[in-house]
């Protein structure tokens, strides 16, 4: 019911991060390794169960990001543990809510809402101005939904 | 950047309501053709732009779920007005947030929300009193994100 990044534990009695990261992507998302030049950032998560998530990005072409989809549909781990795959609309409507601030204002897994807006950021795939003000109107109180 | 059921406007001096509804899905969804059975409910919207958005549902083995997912991919909306597919979680974890309740914290478009919880309860997919919790749940007022 929220959304995330695809990861996981990692053991690193036995694991490099990347060679855990990629075990775990194998499972869901087939073709893509990722290696230590597509690491971003490190987090440490607030709360009684204190976890250091390390994010990891990737530029993919169209046509790549298409073929990570379509064996996301077809992968093991789909409709238990993961429900879908969306992809993030970097883009906002004229009414100043349509596209990414409304996608802002879904629910968010652990640090997952950070990563992305820290990776938006620093990998500049949306105009600063365009980020904040999206921050911003996810901030604002929302009209409640009309329930008759 | 915001859940909701495929749709879409029906010009009603050259389409049923069925023919116009199919003629949507069939740009995203492929094999599914709904009938009158299949109808469920309808709202008026309210606001300056009075809609009326008719509800059909039906009931998929997991089979021919599994080819919409797969069909929903491939479809050529896929990726501009279409962001992704998900399923809607129907149990509730032991944290009483996980599942359900999380996904009815995201944020909906238009009457989604109304008529996804209309097809759950009257469909009988998830037992009266779970229901009631998850929407409970969604409505207490939640843990800011950690933005440091």
């Amino acid at each position: 019911g929220l959304l995330g990044f695809p990861g996981g534990f990692v053991d690193r009695r036995y694991w490099s991060l990347e060679d855990g990261l990629n075990r775990v992507l194998g499972l869901g998302l087939g073709c893509v390794r990722l290696t230590e030049a597509d690491y971003l950032c490190s987090h440490l998560t607030e709360g009684p169960h204190r976890v250091v998530a390390h994010f990891y990005a990737r530029q993919l072409t169209l046509e790549e990001l298409h073929t990570i989809e379509i064996s996301a549909v077809h992968s093991r781990d789909h409709g238990l543990e993961v429900m879908g795959m969306v992809r993030v609309p970097l883009y906002t409507q004229k009414d100043r809510m349509g596209g990414l601030p409304n996608f802002l204002g879904n629910s968010f897994v652990g640090t997952a809402k950070f990563q992305l807006l820290f990776a938006l950021k620093i990998l500049n795939m949306v105009p600063e101005e365009k980020l904040a003000e999206a921050v911003a109107a996810t901030q604002k109180p929302k009209k409640l939904p009309v329930d008759h």
